[in-house]
């Protein structure tokens, strides 16, 4: 008997990794696809990227009751509730990363008429490739439960705030540059601040990935190099000093 | 016994909303305090304001593991394993709450040294003084419990996503009458843009006191009324047509 409800709890923490891995692939697809139809300003693949969002977010709220009524049900002690736990968090910082990549979609359909010079938003592409490679590299970490490749994300995610930094510091320039920049590259701006906070939800789950592992709390501080909130450009100096 | 055990219960939940309703209280001060720190220009103020949310954190993360162990120790059955749930929910909205204050607060260090013309800066603040009120008011549902207040902060939620989209637009205009403009305008906008997201996180706690009271989820499909992400303004007719 014991024995039998041991197996079941196994039989129920897989099923919430396999909906764990799902959630996973739907949100690496959607920030993948939401950046394409950026570059391609292809509105039909960002919409594809807007309706995918209604199923993670269903998975999510599946994921957190069956989680729950699990720990209710079968109160697991150690492992097995930190891994119940890491569960909720996680499908969490999955279903923000999709709420995100919507978002990025979005603003894809509204600059998709608008003539933009591709290097600037070639900027988000690249910063938006590396956040991807996080994702993919924290999702395969958390399935294998490989802490030093969760903490290895962890660490990178310091060089993509400091390249979000650049990026910001950058668009602001070419909206002084010229008046007709200001409304896409204000768009680029949030897009890239999106892709920023994927970046901070891959980190959210490296995290749990080492709670998980050693039962411990990472600090909180983790070393940001996000400084655009402190980043301010002037403008060039003007051209009718009398203006 | 049994008794014993159903009154330790309740204090245990008493607790849990008594750590609820600190936080709901340093997450309103926090605000206040970040949005009169943007518009009097006051860094020192800000500073508080950064250095509270450390006490946020500590306190979701204690609210979540607490809440946690109840539903392992205890298996709570119907309204008070809502109610714990409720507790992890709304601790977690609270601490973005902090975190997107703090962001505003970084922001109006940033451009305290600014020359802004006042009459932009105050969009914000108004923006800011509705969503402050739309969180007292959900934190007073919270612990009062009452359905019908909570819905009724639900329900006003689109009315601060219209305003968010109207004062984008402004922003926007702002910027293109004048470079100068640029930089304080894009932190002003991402303070707005932060404003709104509180009160989407305001909405989120609607719906959890929603749950609690009922056992149901409301629809994920909110009205939205944030149109930002799909608007562009176009710059004023070039004073020098061949530039």
């Amino acid at each position: 008997m014991s024995n039998h409800i041991v197996t079941s709890y196994d039989t129920d923490l897989q099923n919430l990794r396999r909906s764990i891995a799902e959630m996973g692939g739907i949100a690496e697809k959607m920030m993948d696809e939401a950046a394409t139809a950026l570059v391609r300003r292809d509105s039909a693949l960002a919409q594809a990227v807007i309706a995918a969002d209604q199923r993670l977010d269903a998975l999510q709220r599946e994921i957190e009751e069956r989680s729950i009524l699990l720990i209710a049900r079968r109160q697991p002690m150690a492992i097995d509730l930190r891994e119940t736990i890491s569960a909720i968090r996680v499908s969490g910082d999955l279903e923000r990363i999709g709420d995100l990549a919507k978002n990025i979609a979005k603003r894809a359909v509204a600059i998709s008429d608008q003539v933009q010079p591709q290097k600037i938003v070639v900027g988000v592409q690249h910063m938006s490739e590396l956040v991807q490679e996080q994702l993919k590299d924290v999702l395969d970490a958390y399935a294998t439960q490989n802490v030093v490749a969760a903490h290895d994300v962890w660490e990178r995610d310091g060089s993509i705030d400091a390249l979000y930094t650049s990026l910001f510091r950058e668009l602001l320039t070419y909206m002084m540059e010229d008046p007709r920049n200001i409304s896409f590259c204000t768009h680029l701006l949030f897009c890239a601040k999106n892709v920023e906070r994927i970046g901070d939800h891959t980190t959210n789950i490296a995290e749990t990935i080492h709670y998980l592992a050693t039962g411990e709390t990472l600090p909180t501080d983790r070393p940001k190099n996000d400084r655009s909130s402190q980043t301010t450009v002037e403008p060039p100096a003007p051209q009718n000093p009398a203006a």
